[in-house]
């Protein structure tokens, strides 16, 4: 399909515009350098080893995978520097784990002594070093721990064969969180444990990086394409964002009742204002309501009302999601299809 | 990994208890035996060939596919009889519905002439004969069109090289819609159009498919595993549920604060009363959020907190879009992995 119109494509289908992509993947390494951190490129937004390689291209020192499942394909790809931010549990994941820092240079996340010990565990009986990061908990409240637990894993991670103590992890990492990751420093130093790596991550935190001097990184996915959410959170606008779901019109009856070939099985059933997508060419139209295979649109503010086979651009709600319901997506450039990307990484679950 | 214990099994994994799908497929085509009305299983809520082989075993007569594609891949599998209740448009969508028709015995609905015209091209294009139904709007106001409408459509229809009106179609069939029904049938009566197919569907709508005599089958889906949707709408019971999602405690540092690997790439994002899941070992957790691979858990009401490591079940708010999800599912048995079942038509988006 390679070099054909866009036209040739059925629907529902993702476009990525190669342009604007390739000015978030710039515009992002700039603020980067600017910043004088590295940039470490989320690859579970698009799950694409070309699209990272590009990333590496402009800059980015290695990336972040949020799987073992998702490092094994880009280390077989050739990814030689990557970093998992979550606590991996379990003997058989442990296991892989190892039997990947023995190919490529590997670091985890963790928060707790008990991921500490069953990666190490698997660790000494692979012959591998893993480099561990701890995550503080950051005022999301997901993951992550206190100050004062950071230092005894720092501790436990340092005394222990087969691991290596590299630095602190927060996500999402905004500036309100730095009076706990300054107290988290000083434990550190007072201890004399030193910290290389203070890796933040977040498509929001990085905009208040430099309000966070202490960072020596910054993981940030959604960038790349973009999407509702940026928009709506102030992150971006929407000339930045770079995903579109082809859809087309399958039944219109009546302006608040016109259904679409998209639903939760290709747009995915996260809201913004209760809306499941922004239909570009009807900025007023409410996709309303997603099934697996319909989107339910009400266009009855809008000036006209599509017809069934007209074909509809949505920019979707969350584009990481979206990403993963679909085989393939295509850069498109010049309304022509310029590259036809299997998504590698998608579906695998471990 | 079949003849092992589930055990074995990483997380996040799907299983299907065996004993319970079983039970929900023979409890189904008993329920419309006794109404007298052919079963269609809808193929759309497991898209595994296996699954559907039991369900025509036990006396179903066709099968309804959602889409073109995963129409392909069933009778690429050995089906003969599909319906496709859903309005095809395009080109290359309607040419491959076409070729298929060539193939099997094949259905489609439809809710207007622009959809008739573009399936009538493809079919004389291909030489294929397709049957139609016309779909009823419901009181779920989705598609469907008006009684009226229906009979210039059906006309229309039976006018058409290549196409035969074989009746209507309705989702959901509840029996409040009987009068729209019935108004529909006298215009094709006194028109002299034979009506040989009543198709109605849905989960809810079978438990009333008695007060709608005029039935000739029933399309339902979700029946074989059922969800947390269909305990919550009073459809079954958590007995009947048969699907589990298998998720293991990365973090537990507060009662409130339990993450779980199983997020939106996984369990997906709907919810029951803001829940995303329904935790089977701790029926007043509240899984109250979901990143791509998080889940937030409170066990704060809970007797007791799960500790890291700890394995859980988790009963899906809606099964159709999880099984989409994931490469493969497990029917279990006695906890042993009976079945290894890739999921054949996901990621098919068109």
């Amino acid at each position: 399909m390679r070099g054909q119109a866009i036209a040739v494509l059925e629907t529902p289908s993702v476009l990525i515009d190669m342009d604007i992509m390739e000015r978030n993947i710039a515009r992002m390494q700039a603020r980067c350098d600017q910043l004088g951190i590295s940039f470490r490129p989320h690859i579970k937004t698009h799950k694409i080893p070309d699209i990272a390689r590009r990333q590496l291209a402009a800059g980015a020192v290695g990336i972040a995978c949020q799987k073992v499942s998702e490092a094994e394909v880009f280390a077989a790809a050739g990814f030689r520097d990557i970093q998992i931010p979550y606590n991996i549990v379990g003997a058989r994941k442990t296991g892989r784990l190892a039997q990947l820092a023995r190919k490529v240079k590997l670091s985890v996340t963790v928060d707790s002594r008990a991921v500490v010990d069953g990666i190490a565990a698997a660790a000494q009986k692979a012959d591998a070093h893993i480099d561990m990061l701890v995550e503080l908990v950051s005022l999301g409240e997901r993951t992550g721990t206190t100050p004062a637990d950071a230092l005894s894993l720092a501790q436990h991670i340092a005394a222990t064969d087969n691991l290596g103590f590299a630095g602190l992890m927060i996500y999402p990492s905004d500036a309100a969180i730095r009076p706990r990751l300054l107290e988290t420093l000083n434990l550190l130093a007072a201890a004399g444990i030193p910290v290389a790596v203070i890796s933040g991550g977040g498509s929001g935190a990085i905009r208040e990086a430099h309000l966070l001097p202490e960072l020596t990184e910054m993981r940030v996915g959604t960038y790349v394409f973009y999407d509702w959410n940026s928009v709506s959170q102030g992150y971006t606008t929407f000339e930045n964002c770079a995903m579109r779901l082809r859809a087309t019109v399958v039944s219109a009856h009546e302006a608040s009742r016109v259904i679409l070939d998209a639903g939760s099985k290709s747009i995915h059933s996260e809201t913004v204002n209760g809306r499941f997508g922004y239909i570009e060419e009807f900025p007023a139209a409410r996709l309303r309501q997603v099934n697996e295979e319909h989107g339910y649109v009400d266009f009855s503010a809008c000036p006209s009302t599509p017809a069934v086979g007209d074909i509809l651009h949505i920019i979707p709600v969350h584009t990481c999601v979206v990403t993963n319901l679909h085989n393939q997506v295509y850069g498109v450039r010049g309304g022509m299809i310029e590259q036809v990307w299997d998504v590698a990484a998608r579906g695998l679950v471990w």
